[in-house]
């Protein structure tokens, strides 16, 4: 893996952060993940405009981190140096080191790290097989959990949860029971043409893959609805997708064992909106 | 300040983790508050236990961790190397590195960060001033909230909150809007000769001094209450304070700039409880 900290390129092997990093002690940072080909990163702008907004939301301000353009030049070298057609990006931002406590040092010197790896999309053939995570459930009152933050514990927690059960990834719930979202992507049902999403207040990650899913929908006039569901309603969807910037859409076979949208034709909508996200991607726009 | 890292004593300029750690780019891993009297740490056992606790929660095999009596003389002799009679001493334990995605590596091989740095308590002469949370609030059903992870981005967000408005702390509800705990401690309130705290199940972490202070009270047949209060409903206590293994128990001052238990005569109980605290902590025991 080849990096890039705080404007030195290196190997990740001899890359450190300092002890005293408030990324490593307390989690205060953020990151975003991206997809490049060919060294060009797919909704960079997007992918900025988000960081821009994190910092912003935790109080670190945006002019300390590179421009798109020296984010841009940084990616295509190290997609170069790592020979790597396609790539998946990492961006890590945190505020770096200061005195102890919680109170941020001003002003902050923040670690941003870009680091670069193999893209290898790993689809199950026949679709995602999701586990109802029974030990975390979504907070709309964090910002932790609503920002790309560096604190993903509940989520690895809610992933071993689901791998021990022989999942893919888990389903999760918001703290009122209602459908949520999965470690790392949002999710999405249609059910008689029209196109279903939980709502941003049940406490997820509104990823920029769904904003595109959603911006889609809306151009091709299918009706997106942001209403509650409980796990159980779901069984009534004609079929479930998940959706992220790095894998794009991916169709869900199983809920808690149980086989989602069996025997129900290939829907036209799905196949539509991933082969749009898919090429947009692709296409490094 | 000086730090011992995976076995090596070094000072802190010196001491750095791989940008692969997990704790870095994931919040993976949890870390102890402690306060060391000429280098004997208060509390060290229940410490201990909290450690493996709170590794078996998250599946790491707790037996990765170095012993009691290990830990014991890392930290003495840190103590001794920074010449510190009153200390503050914080254990960091991460999954360490792995490759990308949530699931943790079989088996990890964590970091271990041990800190010393001197205790200097900063209480305001007359009393804590908390200023309500209003961007975040506790989760029942967060692994990462209700142990001391090192996910700890929704606690800055509330101290940067109240540090703007003027306060020493945050208050913090739960997402049902009761009252939970600060973002550093345990809250406590007294009224008319029974204590209060609130429930485990408004998603706090229940602190060491917590648990300690509720078995003094006992052992002093002293009622605990635990019954969901809102902010609204502290004017009525007698007094609040708030309880960790560091600072000890703290009398509360104000609540959104409004005087707690004014005119009201000094609380027994609370003189009582703060002197077996303190005593407790500066034993070592």
């Amino acid at each position: 893996m080849h990096v890039w900290l705080n404007g030195e390129y290196r190997t990740a092997e001899n890359a450190f952060v300092p002890v005293t990093d408030r990324g490593f002690l307390l989690g205060d940072g953020f990151f975003e993940t991206m997809r490049a080909h060919r060294g060009n990163v797919a909704w960079l702008h997007a992918h900025m405009e988000r960081l821009a907004a994190h910092a912003n939301v935790i109080g670190l301000p945006s002019n300390l981190l590179p421009s798109a353009s020296d984010v841009a030049g940084i990616i295509a070298k190290l997609c170069k140096q790592a020979d790597l057609t396609r790539a998946v990006v990492r961006m890590s931002v945190s505020r770096g080191s200061g005195p102890r406590g919680l109170l941020p040092p001003a002003p902050p010197t923040p670690t941003v790290l870009i680091t670069v790896a193999l893209f290898s999309p790993t689809l199950p053939s026949d679709g995602l097989n999701l586990i109802t995570a029974q030990k975390i459930r979504r907070n709309p009152w964090s910002v932790a959990g609503t920002i790309k933050s560096l604190n993903y514990l509940d989520n690895i927690v809610a992933k071993q949860e689901a791998h021990q059960a022989g999942g893919d990834d888990a389903l999760i719930l918001s703290v009122d029971g209602s459908v949520a979202e999965t470690t790392i992507a949002n999710l999405f049902g249609i059910k008689d043409g029209v196109l279903w999403t939980p709502d941003a207040s049940t406490g997820i990650l509104c990823g920029l893959a769904r904003t595109f899913v959603i911006n889609c929908a809306k151009a091709n006039r299918i009706e997106t609805r942001f209403d509650s569901h409980t796990p159980g309603q779901l069984a009534d969807m004609d079929m479930m997708f998940t959706a992220n910037a790095l894998q794009g859409l991916r169709p869900v076979a199983t809920l808690d064992g149980k086989a989602i949208c069996t025997n129900r034709p290939p829907q036209d909508i799905f196949v539509k909106l991933a082969q749009m996200v898919e090429g947009n991607l692709c296409n490094g726009i």
